[in-house]
């Protein structure tokens, strides 16, 4: 297995709600088969109800919205692309839960999550590689 | 707000085990600050502590390892592979939660849970096209 996430699929309780939410954001998605597919750069983001994912998974799902462990980055190019995408995200309806503020690591993020409680981390990190096409590269940390 | 992904942040309770687990897939990582990077293509897959990640982010956080609604797709070019990392994941000790099988969309996967709960599906779907570099692009659905 080589580590890459080709599909990143959102479980969601309102697909209309959910695909809203991210086309307000500036998104534009297809739909297909009650699945709304998000082209980014190398991947895609998925909505799809979190009933049907859960049973196509054979997962147990006691349904709640939860912080589920994961967050996903959606990293920029500068502070200000940072404010401009929370006051987006405001805008849409998304529950900013730590406004934008300076980092540990010396940089600037907020996190916000989407109607269904995915997590999302606005983030400028300037000590990693962001290409004009939206991938990032890490840089050489010098670790083990 | 671009449809993309940097950076996905699992969210671990043991990041020796959580990091051993993935090495044992045959991910090398680099380890920073108490995290452990891996390298995708033109994306990350970050391992680090959920108590730290719930905290960073201002977000409630019972601690469970229950399903979070999401679920991570490593899409791959045959059957054949998916059976492969599939032993692979159990002989890593993941807890495959759905052997693999035919899907309804024509192709073939299955899923497993990481030490922590997280949720992956490998899959081989023939109406997507992966690239060389594992890297994958949608179809047109023809769908609005």
């Amino acid at each position: 297995m080589e580590p890459r996430v080709t599909l990143i699929t959102l479980g969601v309780s309102d697909l209309t709600r959910a695909r809203t939410f991210y086309e307000r954001l500036g998104w534009r998605g297809q739909e297909a088969e009650e699945t709304v597919f998000f082209q980014g750069p190398g991947h895609a983001i998925v909505l799809w109800s979190r009933a049907k994912l859960a049973d196509d998974g054979a997962l147990h799902d006691d349904g709640a919205d939860a912080f589920g462990g994961v967050a996903l980055a959606h990293n920029v190019a500068s502070r200000e692309e940072v404010d401009r995408i929370v006051e987006d995200v405001i805008d849409a309806g998304g529950e900013v839960t730590k406004p934008p503020a300076e980092t540990f690591y010396g940089g600037y993020a907020a996190y916000f999550r989407d109607p269904d409680g995915h997590v999302w981390e606005v983030a400028h990190n300037p000590s990693f590689t962001l290409h004009a096409d939206g991938t990032l590269t890490l840089p050489d940390f010098g670790a083990r």
